[in-house]
């Protein structure tokens, strides 16, 4: 893993039935067909009109370290049947071994906006390849899709103001908070007070103090001096201890011996109460006092809305203090991708047109059948911004120029045409090429920066809170017949 | 950690404020003043009537592994203030480098039943340690809690059919996944569907195949059959690829080969659709062909409101496989505890009885107000189960038996008295003292057996799930006036 969380073997973070399954291709020489498996998700979180992908950076990291330890081995044996016999085959466990990935991979980069059904991964391998990485992929690009996206949203309210993300202590453990914090960061906060995550990823870290600095003194000017004396150079005092505008009274004491020292106060922050009507209040004793560029935190189970909210009341806020809300995606705390079989190679193929068969997953509700073909992801756009996101089979259309026809598959007659001359990118890039990486992660900061770039091509109303704008995402016109071909023939044989 | 995923030095796995205060305590030569920490929640999760606390073992691996290494120091030093000096001294970095825990921490055991402002965790030593630790012991207890909890409330529903946890792929990263599938199987899970938690945490694992299984094949049967050859002694065949009752007959003929064998089709799973109707008629079907003993699983989203309906409709599932909704708590996925500051040494003490300078932090909102003590749980209990639980200051109480008086801290005139013949049981147990563990960990297991003697204690009305019974929690009379007296003497002093 990249985070350098991790010093156990993680080959064995999935699902057992991969496992099995697994074993069922060894078994029946099946194990070395290749497969077309595609990462998506369905719909957009938080009831939104757009997901920032994330966590590649991890993948990456899992795979360039793939590989079953000896233990992971020892523990396979002991596992038993109903029989109680071993659940595999030694011959199979030497197989693992010596397995190494030779899969490969293309994905969208970090920091793209992406829309439900795009591929955010595809994974071209060995089928018991392909299957061993569905859950650790999954449970990857899934979480931290969700916190990124968590962000971004809170960046658009925040605006032009400080956003922190204070959330580790209320995480989904170590890794919650870790991962939490790196995909904030890039989804647009300022900086975080997680120290390890400053540590390991390169992200600012803030802080100064608590509530039991204040009570572990005989009263708060106390508390305050002495917290200005020890660190003048990064004082922000939590005001609310025991009453609050009685706390900005005396940080503003405070903030007069700071200043005859050369030093300034840099902030107060209010983490409880009317934050609106304390915060005009705090504004307006710190101007009274000459303290106009004293800025105010606050935080309290913000997020999005109550942000929005208190910025309509005129909140004197200049610094938002984000935890718990951001780091678990409070109101929707995972998001639902998953890992379809989209093509597998067709042992008969007499030509290379027919070199593949094409796989979809059938259901009674149209959002959960899946879409077939070696897919990738064009993305129109003028000078303006970004137009549609077309998915394609590559094997049916080529990298270069052409005319394309997209149709919306909610809505069969709704269609879209795009000449030569229309600007596109494929958003799909590689990154591993048969096991090898080919692809170079840039740095953090770099992705955080993509991201602003990316919301800023798509237009306000797909980015509105109430009811977005559905961008237009569809299939290209020779996907959707081959999809409609093949729901036609599944559900002819299903019925047998 | 105990869960052994970590190779990185965690000692900076901690909000900077807890950095930047220790450097105030050593700085203002305070950093030895004995002080004494409670970590606490206020309401229990998913509106219930009760908390599981889990995550201690986690705890005690952190607080074994604690130290600054080389590398935390040298990311320290590089830490800036807003003149962009250094933040801290370098006799600061030398203090920590060569810190060790020298805390004595009280905690109740993992798998009991707990409440609102009970104290789960007690930590007492110098104040500089006790604030470094607030960070991760509420990130490591907080999560856990919450899982246990809501994987108990998933047994009381499931009753005495099988509970799987299927969550990894959605889970909150790696961790997230990890140490969710170690506290679903505490709360009352059977097995996990996670390889790695299997492995490193000794929970019973398990698993057969996925849509992908079957889509890779040219037809259901000819999938089925594949795999019952394969695994003959671990076979639940998925039937909802392409049509849900069609599956079952094609897992019925696989069954008849594998009777043949010797063998039996252990299940079958359903994994969307009507899964009343479904797992009814798929009853029938497999009934009326022979196959009584062979179970049925369902899964889709499932929590313990969709469980409790399917179980009213009547519908014949026998296996419950659980993911999303129970590995993030989905409706509610933090749990709110804090960690507040309740006594602090006293350097002016003249007898033992004004050695303690109690300490609290105020609120406009009574839930907010913590209270000070040293703070022990008294459990009350007769023949039938659990009475009351009492918070007692251990300075004003002894732990002999003597009569006992407790007050409601929502209505001062609800008030109980116990008699010196009441059985109890004090739940706080020593784990560090003075930094030396203490404490022997018993196995997860004997954790897991345990939370089901709690529930069982519990009268059935704190157990539901709507409107539940609150659980009579009250402060021991003196501590109810000690808190009293100081939330006067603050609020006046606060005024000024």
């Amino acid at each position: 893993m990249t985070n350098k969380l991790y010093d156990t073997s993680l080959s064995l973070l999935t699902d057992l039935y991969q496992v099995t399954m697994a074993y069922g291709y060894w078994k029946s020489k099946t194990a070395e067909k290749e497969a077309v498996f595609n990462l998506y998700f369905r719909k957009n979180p938080f009831n939104g009109g757009f997901t920032i992908a994330c966590g590649l950076a991890n993948v990456i990291g899992y795979i360039d370290h793939f590989g079953f330890s000896k233990k992971d081995l020892r523990y396979l044996r002991t596992l038993k049947g109903n029989d109680n016999k071993p659940m595999f085959e030694e011959a199979f466990l030497d197989y693992l071994a010596n397995l190494t990935l030779t899969c490969s991979i293309e994905a969208i980069p970090e920091g793209t906006v992406v829309f439900p059904n795009e591929p955010l991964i595809r994974v071209r391998g060995p089928i018991l390849q392909c299957q061993l990485l569905e859950t650790p992929l999954l449970n990857l690009i899934n979480f931290e899709s969700l916190i990124a996206t968590k962000a971004a949203r809170l960046r658009l309210v925040a605006d032009t103001d400080t956003l922190l993300e204070f959330g580790l202590r209320r995480a989904q453990g170590v890794d919650g908070g870790m991962t939490a914090s790196r995909a904030a960061y890039i989804g647009g906060c300022d900086a975080t007070s997680n120290v390890l995550a400053g540590k390991l990823y390169d992200i600012p870290v803030k802080g100064t103090h608590a509530h039991s600095w204040v009570m572990s003194f005989d009263d708060e000017q106390q508390a305050f001096d002495t917290y200005a004396e020890v660190l003048p150079n990064n004082v922000t005092l939590l005001v609310d201890t025991y009453d609050t505008l009685q706390g900005v009274r005396h940080a503003i004491e405070t903030g007069r011996k700071l200043e005859q020292q050369g030093h300034k106060l840099a902030a107060i922050r209010l983490d409880s109460g009317d934050l609106a009507y304390l915060s005009i209040e705090a504004r307006k004793l710190l101007d009274e006092a000459g303290f106009e560029k004293t800025s105010i935190v606050a935080s309290n189970d913000l997020d999005e809305t109550i942000i929005t909210s208190l910025k309509q009341q005129g909140a004197k806020i200049d610094i938002w203090g984000v935890g718990t809300k951001l780091v678990t995606a409070f109101d929707q705390p995972a998001l639902g991708g998953v890992y379809k079989l989209a093509a597998l190679q067709n042992e008969t193929a007499e030509d290379s047109a027919s070199r593949w068969s094409y796989k979809m997953k059938l259901s009674e509700q149209a959002i959960k059948v899946s879409t077939p073909g070696i897919q990738q992801v064009r993305r129109f756009r003028d000078e303006r911004g970004f137009l549609a996101d077309m998915i394609f089979n590559t094997e049916e259309m080529s990298d270069e120029k052409q005319p394309a026809t997209m149709i919306d598959p909610m809505d069969f007659t709704k269609r879209r045409r795009f000449t030569v001359s229309q600007q596109y990118e494929d958003l799909l890039v590689p990154i591993f090429q048969e096991g090898k990486r080919v692809y170079e992660l840039p740095d953090i900061h770099a992705v955080r920066a993509r991201v602003q770039t990316q919301l800023a091509g798509l237009h306000p109303g797909v980015k509105r809170f109430v009811n977005p704008h559905t961008y237009p995402v569809g299939l290209e016109q020779s996907l959707h017949q081959l999809k409609t071909e093949l729901i036609l023939k599944l559900r002819e044989s299903a019925s047998h």
